[in-house]
């Protein structure tokens, strides 16, 4: 059987990566890495009926006595509320879980964001594990220790870093996933060889047709290497005080989005796709990359089936909301930016007509 | 003037305190600690017509263009919540701060400790300053990096470690605090002495009337003293793994009666005093401290017009919120006592039978 460990190293907040099919059922996997006695998994209405069982008879078939709570809250970004992190601590709470207790989030990005700050939140900070079921998860989300949920007015305003113990992607779990949401990963994934690894993003166009029919060797090779290279990222700067931010590629013109049309309309991975071709627009119209390197950009997404196009939310709307982002510093919006194809960069030096053609070409 | 400067050392987090009065209309002291160029103020109804404006104004007269915005709460631990946080959060997206922001606390404990939890998680952790303006505050809550919310079944249940930028106590609003409120405080000055320095329960059975009286010298030194010992403790051991856990001597048996009768019936201090009275008691039981020793204790607390005896809320309602304490590890309740007079320790090696002869005693 494929399984693939991809290690990050924090010093004393490192932890593993385990990738492979059926891992969420393997009771060894669970007991050798999952070493709290008491835990809460929270998860959602849509997982719930596929994984819980299965997940938590894995989790006592090696530790009897364990004590496995769950709270099952309703699916969809637009729960990512401080509402949804009360529900979590009121169900620590009940089941009395204390500082040696441990959150497990069996989901997506949305569980394991609210998750995972409710753990970093509840008796000033627990452990937890994430369990992610999605391709956007696997890749991305469970992995770096960004927890967070929304303000009715913006995306991630309230969080914390708290880097979990181990992450689990069980593989198998992405054959329930629905077409539109595996897809939405795949921009994630592609982003990684965008930013930082034009290998990568010539393996991606070779196998584009493999990963799209999910073939399990693709699939692997792909999170496998997309949690790498953040792994990399994040081992160098793991609070975003720089280098991290060049992860966040698409996602300032992507929030943009998802905050004017309401969080759920677009999923995160096609709003980041649509952020990323105006992005790379930008880029080019700096003269940073070329035209050809721009279409390439462009083509890969359009070959996933992502959205290429940003809606039409005005020039205005998309830049105020922009200026709400965490990237702004001082006053001055830093965006992320294409140096050459496969380098990202932070950066504060374009000029303000190049971004306002480019929000007027993308949004008005 | 007389002015004092405790540092707590923690690496690259550590911090000053400065003690005086007069210090929240410094503008100098101000312009060279709080260095953020927008500032968001929470506040109270209660403090707020006493010190914001003052505060503003020392805050704006040596950096021009400085942008503070203030958001004022209602008072009271009741409203110690995730509601709270909320409006902090509101008020900090209204005003576009962004990460280069900071959060500054000009209040007491339920103040500094949702604008710290604000801070801690608003764009996953900006800089934040406190300004105590109670005794409890100035010499226990405001420093440290302790920030929370309450849940209702559990005090200080949601919250982070974020040490503030720096503490400005300045110890001429004392003169505005209800003695009830100041009395409270005092609670907290003698269980350093009682933890951890019984030259400094010495001086302050001394200087009871000059403090009951607030002579600013006994009242500056009890500042600093109280200061120095929280800073030696935490300085050592941030996260409260270990020795930290001392402080909260008084805290789990506290915490039951706040819980018990309904945040802010009890005020948080008095809590404390009759919490230490109950594990003093138990101290002595055990055959740690003598008769005498926990006689001073008592009597001690009750010179400062303290409450030293418990509510009857019953044995089993005391040890089942005692249950739900931070403070319990795999199962086992850990408590604070005194090994003797002056060196607090979190033990388990306690009778059960102590324990609940002293519960009955307190609580039956």
């Amino acid at each position: 059987m494929l399984r693939e460990r991809v290690d990050i190293a924090l010093g004393e907040r490192s932890y593993p990566i385990f990738i492979g099919p059926g891992l969420l059922a393997d009771g060894a996997l669970l007991a050798a890495n999952i070493t709290a006695r008491d835990v809460l998994i929270v998860t959602n209405e849509t997982v719930a009926p596929l994984y819980l069982d299965v997940f938590v008879d894995a989790l006592r078939e090696s530790l009897a006595g364990r004590h496995a709570a769950s709270v099952v809250l309703p699916d969809g970004e637009s729960h990512k509320t401080l509402d949804s992190l009360q529900l979590i601590v009121d169900a620590l709470v009940e089941s009395r879980m204390n500082r040696d207790a441990a959150v497990i989030a069996l989901g997506g990005g949305v569980v394991g964001d609210m998750a995972g700050f409710a753990a970093a939140c509840y008796q000033r900070g627990i452990d937890y594990v994430q369990v992610p079921t999605t391709l956007l998860a696997q890749v991305d989300s469970s992995v770096g220790g960004k927890t967070a949920v929304n303000h009715p007015k913006a995306k991630n305003m309230i969080g914390a870093f708290h880097q979990p113990r181990c992450v689990i992607a069980d593989t198998a779990t992405l054959a329930t996933l629905p077409e539109r949401e595996y897809r939405a990963g795949l921009a994630e994934v592609v982003k990684y060889g965008f930013v930082h690894d034009t290998d990568f993003l010539g393996w991606l166009e070779q196998r584009a047709d493999a990963l799209l029919a999910r073939d399990e060797e693709a699939v692997i090779h792909a999170i496998r290497r997309s949690c790498e290279i953040k792994a990399e990222v994040v081992g160098i700067d793991e609070r975003e005080q720089g280098l991290r931010a060049i992860l966040n590629f698409g996602h300032t013109f992507g929030h943009a989005i998802e905050t004017a049309t309401g969080y759920g309309t677009w999923l995160h991975g096609e709003a980041v796709a649509a952020g990323m071709v105006v992005a790379t627009d930008l880029s080019q119209r700096l003269g940073w990359i070329s035209a050809a390197d721009r279409d390439r950009v462009g083509e890969l997404l359009k070959r996933f089936g992502l959205p290429i196009a940003a809606p039409r939310i005005g020039t205005d709307r998309a830049a105020q909301l922009m200026g709400m982002d965490k990237k702004v510093l001082g006053g001055k919006l830093r965006l992320v930016l294409l140096r050459k194809l496969g380098q990202a960069d932070v950066v504060g030096d374009y000029s303000k007509q190049a971004l306002d053609a480019t929000l007027q070409t993308h949004f008005g």
